[in-house]
């Protein structure tokens, strides 16, 4: 089959590879009908976090089971399934408490699993799913042309913004600021409105993507940042800064716009990889009760409880797909969302 | 009248100071009835905060009115009051979002208050109280000997510990360290038990301190620190952290115990006034879903809630003190509690 690896910055190739088949019992092998490029896939692509050799890369897919283990038991060929960004179990005590991303088992797209073996990235044609029952959600069929996007965001950015929003605690009447235009803030803006947000702010610079966040539910954008940035959003909410704010960056820079713009009392929900090797600022967060909550999102447990909104229409994550490739086109998805010319790229093997 | 000061490191004197007199509409007077030494004091009494020149200490205590301004309408001289160790206004935003210790007006016991006037501190006989309405507590008659200690507490200590497992999101069932074994820490163990804690882990080394925590409801005791202590904890809980950990010490090593201790996805809350300088890693707490909460404890916020069960006796915090000296052997409290002899010292003018 073909998947993609990653050689080094800005060197993204679709190469031939071995054909991925049952290793162990509690196995799955899902053909891929879409896949995408994250952000977080991006650190890699610039450099920032070193490539020593070529590997696989993509954690995020959504396809068709093509063949079962015998150990599998509540999967079957042909269904339609989402994939989240890491394997679990969902029967080890931080599965069943929903912080599926600390499984005892858990591994990531493109390791090694937790019986020591090799595991497919995303990215590619097909992909072995180890510990099929736990990792795998099927859907209620095959989604149209028109849901996959949305569907496919599932597997990572609309449960990673919906991590934030409900980590920090957003109910109806809530006041929001999300700080991050990228596909993850945007879905945390949808987030936001769904557990019933008054006001949702996006902190946002960039034309498209303003259009874009408004029509997810933002009642306001707020161009500026730093403390200017912060300034304004406390001028339209009356002079206070907002109950929460949904971090979705992860640079020392925006998670200083963070605590700078949520309100005494009110929660940060971190979702933005952290790699601004930074700390909190514990005397600070102290001083005016402001709590930091969050972190890499356990997609796993949302999954079902955001599924039949996407199905229903009653919310639209796919539109962040504003570029679609065929696979062997996915050195362009990384280059156009490296230079912010795509919000997100999706990939059709 | 006579006043506590604070000289210097281990000087602490009773003094004879002008008498308060109304100096705003909304100030009340009162005439303390019992005051006490706070762990925080100490910094101060052990030279890590300096003092550049004398001034009057003490933030918690309980009195009755003597005498109100002519814009004071809730509150009556003869009634009985608890004195929160913040002064707050109660109609602001922050008070509204219930975090009175961010009050627009907020000042502090021994400061100088919203109109730029002196404020008295607690440890003396009289304490002129700025916006006293917004500000003291009147309880439903003035307590007995044995209740008031448990009444004094309502100041800072049982909302301290209170706030602490109110943050980290303390329900039934759930699973809680305590991190800390002063008066807060062990407010903090009667705090988890009354909001439903299954299991409540007193982390202490200190004999008469563990017999404390455990008479106020703690289910273990763990006298290990750093990762052998967090081990002993999962030990305890079949492997695996508690839900929350609350850290009321506020040192380096306390806040990284509460890291190393807690559960994915768990929460620390956080009540120990930071006195390490320290930051907090966020990629490890990102990592594991950690989330920090808590804050400069906003106890007025919580007077009203606890208080029932102070007076119906279900929660008897009041036991902390297990030293009570006339304010003129105030010094005696100070040395008592800095030698750790004393959990906490009472004085009564």
């Amino acid at each position: 089959m073909r998947a993609t690896l990653i050689h080094g910055p800005h060197d993204i190739r679709l190469e031939e590879v071995p054909d991925p088949r049952l290793l162990s019992p509690t196995d799955a092998i899902v053909r891929v009908v879409a896949a995408c490029v994250c952000g977080s896939d991006l650190w890699g692509y610039r450099g920032v976090s070193p490539t020593k050799e070529p590997r696989r890369i993509g954690h995020e897919f959504v396809g068709v089971i093509e063949e079962v283990g015998a150990g599998v038991r509540d999967l079957r060929p042909g269904q339609f399934v989402v994939a989240p960004f890491t394997v679990s179990d969902g029967t080890c005590v931080h599965c069943r408490n929903g912080v599926h991303t600390s499984c005892e088992r858990s591994s990531g797209w493109g390791g090694i699993d937790a019986e020591g073996f090799f595991t497919d990235a995303g990215q590619g044609e097909y992909v072995r799913v180890p510990l099929a029952d736990g990792t795998l959600v099927p859907m209620p069929e095959t989604p149209s042309e028109q849901l996959l996007g949305s569907v496919l965001t599932l597997s990572d950015v609309m449960g990673t913004g919906h991590h934030a929003a409900f980590t920090a605690g957003v109910r109806p009447g809530s006041t929001v600021a999300v700080v991050g235009d990228g596909a993850v803030g945007l879905c945390a803006v949808i987030a936001a409105r769904r557990l019933g947000a008054e006001r949702v702010i996006a902190m946002s610079r960039h034309a498209a993507r303003q259009a874009l966040a408004t029509e997810f539910g933002a009642t306001d954008i707020v161009a500026e940042r730093g403390d200017e940035g912060a300034e304004r959003v406390r001028d339209l909410l009356g002079g206070v800064g907002p109950d929460a704010v949904l971090e979705c960056v992860g640079t020392k820079e925006s998670v200083a716009q963070a605590v700078a713009t949520v309100r005494p009392g009110g929660r940060i929900g971190v979702v933005g990889l952290p790699t601004g090797g930074g700390e909190l600022p514990l005397a600070t967060l102290f001083r005016a009760n402001i709590g930091v909550v969050g972190g890499v999102a356990p997609v796993r447990a949302y999954i079902e409880e955001l599924a039949p909104d996407v199905w229903s229409g009653a919310i639209d994550p796919g539109r962040v797909f504003d570029l679609v490739l065929p696979l062997d086109r996915v050195a362009e998805g990384y280059a156009a969302m490296d230079e912010r010319r795509a919000i997100k790229s999706m990939l059709r093997p």
